[in-house]
This record gives structure tokens, sequence and C-alpha cells, in this order.
């Protein structure tokens, strides 16, 4: 996997992210991709759900199960403009993701600030793709709100 | 709240366990009580759905909140006939959740056995309500598998 090819799938889970903004849901977005191929596409829609698990992630793993018609996603790769929760990095678990790379780091309910490896031993996981863009489009809706 | 109470909510999730399996998927059940009302019962469905996140517990606090037409279940109690696992106490986190009760414990991925506190400060946590009537069942099931 070339790093061009991250920052263009990041790039993709970002146009997501910008479509929760426009709905004035917190702007995430995520893609899974599957040997080279798009299989899901999701937006973080707690609000027009009322449903606390509806994030872009957890939408996006069970769109992926759908498309593939598989649980497991070992082989495939998922974008999310911001550090998963530790829901979604249970959710991720479950799937047995093969690799998650995200955008901007979340300091307070991140996954990776339990310190202890919650993920299965076998994701790889890379962070920081177009990390300024999804904080951009964070702090436009958290500035929207005040 | 009674503790015979706390027993027979229990023993409405032991049902939905039942019925996961008999229809082979493991044998977790879940309902929601809100202000002495049954608002939601689930059980496991990972397998009939295709989705790993498909728990009892997360497909009940999506069904609870869809029943009361609000996202948070501040005033409901969950009970759940397993430990839950990170992906659903992060879940349980994100609905902030009045009370849970669970029955048997769920030594690998149980959300304890993070030693953090991984759920709202504000729940309040009950466990071992019929545990070995839980622990009957997933027995079964795994034996059924062997």
């Amino acid at each position: 996997m070339l790093p061009n090819e991250d920052s263009y799938y990041m790039g993709l889970a970002l146009r997501q992210a910008a479509r929760a903004l426009e709905e004035e849901e917190i702007p995430v977005g995520a893609v899974v991709v599957c040997q080279g191929k798009v299989v899901a596409k999701a937006y973080n829609q707690t609000e027009i759900l009322t449903d606390v698990t509806a994030h872009a992630e957890m939408l996006a793993i069970t769109s992926a199960a759908q498309t593939i018609g598989a649980k497991y996603l070992k082989d495939c790769t998922l974008y999310v403009t911001l550090e998963p929760c530790l829901m979604c990095a249970g959710a991720i678990y479950w799937s047995q993701l093969g690799r998650l790379v995200y955008g901007a780091t979340e300091e307070k309910r991140g996954f990776s600030s339990l310190g202890k490896q919650v993920l299965h031993p076998k994701t790889e996981v890379v962070s920081g793709i177009l990390a300024e863009e999804s904080e951009t489009l964070l702090k436009e809706f958290f500035s929207m709100r005040r």
C-alpha cells in the first residue's frame, strides 16, 4: 500500500465527514476498502438515527460485511477520519480487521488512551493521515455549536 | 429496585438468550427496562445478520432508543446475561445508561478485565444475577459445537 493510496481513501472518508457536517452531525467519516475496492462508506449518524451506536466506523463495518457477504474483514482496510472510540475499537477487534488507518487523534475517548492493546493483534494501525483536514471539519462543527 | 425484580428481568433476558441458542447463535440475551417498562428485548444475532456488531446489548440499546425516542438511557436498566465486551461497554458509555445488571462473568473479553473504568461514572453496575443459568446456556452452545 503506497502512502498516496492511503491519502486517496482518506479523502473519500473526509468527504463522508463533510456530509455529516452538512447534516449537523459530528463530522466523522469512514470507508472500507477490500482488495482495492471500496465496499462501504459511512458517516456519523447518531442524531438522525437517535442511536449512540451509529458512529461512522460501526455503520461502515456493518455495511462492508453486507457487501462482501462475510463477517470478518481480514483483507480489508478501514479508513476513518478520527481515532476510533472504545466501542468502535471493540467492533474492529471482532471484525478481525486487517488494517486500520485513521486521521486525527481523539485525546479523550480514543482507544489508544487506554494504554492497552484493545485491537486484534493482527490489525495493522496507521495514524495521522490527513489529520489536519479532519480537525478542520471538527473545529468547524464545534464552532457552529457555540 | 428489589433483588427479585432484577431476577425477574434477568429471566426475560435469559429467555432471549434461549432464543439465540435455538437459532444456533452464541446465547446471550438482553432487555432494557425504563421506569418499570420493558422497552427493548434482543439476543445475539451475529450469524444471521452477518454482523460482528450485532451483540444482544448493541441491538437492545438501539432498540430502546427507538422505543423511547431519545438517544440517552439515563433512567434505564440494561439486563444482559453475560458481562459486556469492550464494544458493548463503549456503547453503554455513550448511552449514559443508568444501571447495568449482568449475569455471568466473561473472563477473556469482558470489559472489567481492562482494569479501568470504561463505563460512564454514573452507571451503577450489578453482576452475578442468574449467572449459573446463563453459564448453562453458554456451555450447552459450546458443547453442541464440539
